[in-house]
């Protein structure tokens, strides 16, 4: 791999507040610990406090202030349950980032447990099926190219067609409407995007395919920095919120996670005279 | 479509018990009223009692009566919390209806919304994604190619290599192993097995592609005809185990299946002195 083209390929997150940064902190020190060879970049907004930006800027290459986008789709997005997803929509900014030609967005609260280098030999777009409809693509992890010209492309999608969750996915599934038919290339296996669900199919195919999981998305509302972390026994405890009916594996992908930020992020942050500031 | 064509294709089901006649029924009357051009197949075990097979005779073209072929393997079925579905392995038998060129295969558990005679035009083996884990397709509808080879060869892996969920699907995504990376033509759309789920995105996503569903699914331990109905007001009433965070829809779902059992089904079955006897 010529050092030129790897220059020129980046792994892309976001954050739009100080609490998603300790996603991004946790995500960008996973990609360092399996030894990516390409660079790291983060779109953060202004409410990003300076604080956090600086300690972004330890982990990641590139920290790019981006103004918010939002969808204002108050209506949709409560189909969703998930009214805070309308900000999900400054996503759009990482076609922008036309100095790589290459690029992989992850969600801040994705986890890389395996070197996945491979996604950039994938093209645009390439992403995992949904499940909870699997005819459109999950938008936490996809191999994109930026592109000034697809940026407005799809600015001009989100005024026109809009977004029918509200949020980035229905807006990025309207606009590569032909991802679920065209090109079986393009269709990421599940491991490089696993959600653990309590669909009562997933627990089998867990445990036959589980041990390859090379990426896990924390979606929904509650996030692994919303759980507590005893520091005494070193363990994450459950979220009184979290989904008790969830596989009992679930716990070991958050110890995972905090494994990550006690060794690899908190330390970072020390000397610091705290450590990040703002909600969580 | 030449006449000779249509009689060897056939949509084909299976029964191990007068319960899932039930289903059998409808699905099959469904396929009666979107006006199906294919011949209509059944697996019957001996567990279906003579009276049941009499009835299904009079909506399947064809009832096969076959061995019951059970996986046995309790220890995964407890994961899937699905003992019934060893039984599953009966549908290998699909494979020996050599008589036809192609088929569709069908739970009993589904209900044809619209036409899809366009089925046939897929190849084996054809399928739509498993919303518990999207690389492995759900085995409550397929296209495949009746094949006495095929079914000895099946019978060949689910000696060697088993079931990774102990029932018909984990066999058969180890046997069609290809199906996630090959080819993407043998991806069907969600629109042809659609399952309601809890899953945040899913209402959005049904909201926006919902009104093209051609088959529904329903999928778990509760079944529609496990559900009471009110005569008097021609209503379907909510199960009380069902799960009451199904979206509303599910239960227009439910209604249009006992709307055809009611207009469809139930005439069939008067005059026979009694209604489906047996346990349900
Ligand atoms: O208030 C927010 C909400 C979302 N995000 C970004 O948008 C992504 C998508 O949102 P989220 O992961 O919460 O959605 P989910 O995966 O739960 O559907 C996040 O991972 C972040 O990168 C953010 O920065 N701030
Ligand atoms: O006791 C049983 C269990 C299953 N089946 C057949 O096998 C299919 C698959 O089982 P089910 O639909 O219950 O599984 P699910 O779709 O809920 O996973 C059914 O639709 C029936 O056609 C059957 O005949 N008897
Ligand atoms: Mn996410
Ligand atoms: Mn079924």
């Amino acid at each position: 791999m010529a050092a030129e083209r790897r220059d020129k390929e980046a792994f892309v997150t976001l954050v739009t507040s100080d609490s998603y940064s300790f996603g991004a902190l946790v995500l960008g020190q996973s990609l360092r610990a399996v030894h990516t060879t390409r660079k790291l970049a983060i779109l953060v907004t202004p409410q990003v406090s300076d604080n956090v930006r600086e300690q972004l800027g330890k982990v990641y290459d590139d920290v790019h202030l981006v103004d918010v986008v939002d969808s204002g789709d108050t209506e949709k997005l409560a189909l969703l349950s998930r009214p805070e997803l309308g900000i999900t929509f400054t996503k759009l900014h990482c076609w922008r980032l036309t100095n790589y030609t290459k690029a992989v967005f992850l969600d801040a609260d994705t986890l890389v447990l395996r070197n996945v280098d491979d996604l950039f030999d994938k093209e645009e777009l390439s992403a995992v099926p949904d499940i909870g409809w699997p005819d459109c693509f999950n938008s936490g992890v996809f191999v994109f190219r930026p592109s000034e010209d697809t940026y407005q492309a799809l600015l001009q999608c989100a005024k026109t067609a809009g977004s029918f969750d509200g949020g980035d996915q229905g807006l990025l599934n309207t606009f590569f409407s032909d991802w679920g038919t065209k090109d079986i290339s393009r269709h990421l296996s599940f491991l490089y995007n696993m959600t653990s669900t309590i669909h009562y199919s997933y627990l089998p195919a867990f445990n036959r395919f589980g041990g390859d999981v090379k990426i896990v998305h924390f979606i929904g509302p509650i996030k692994p920095w919303h759980h507590q972390y005893d520091t005494k026994s070193g363990t994450v405890k459950p979220h009184p919120n979290q989904d008790s009916s969830l596989p009992p594996h679930h716990m070991d992908f958050l110890q995972a996670w905090w494994d990550v930020f006690m060794n690899r992020v908190k330390p970072l942050l020390e000397g610091q005279g705290q450590l990040l500031s703002g909600n969580h």
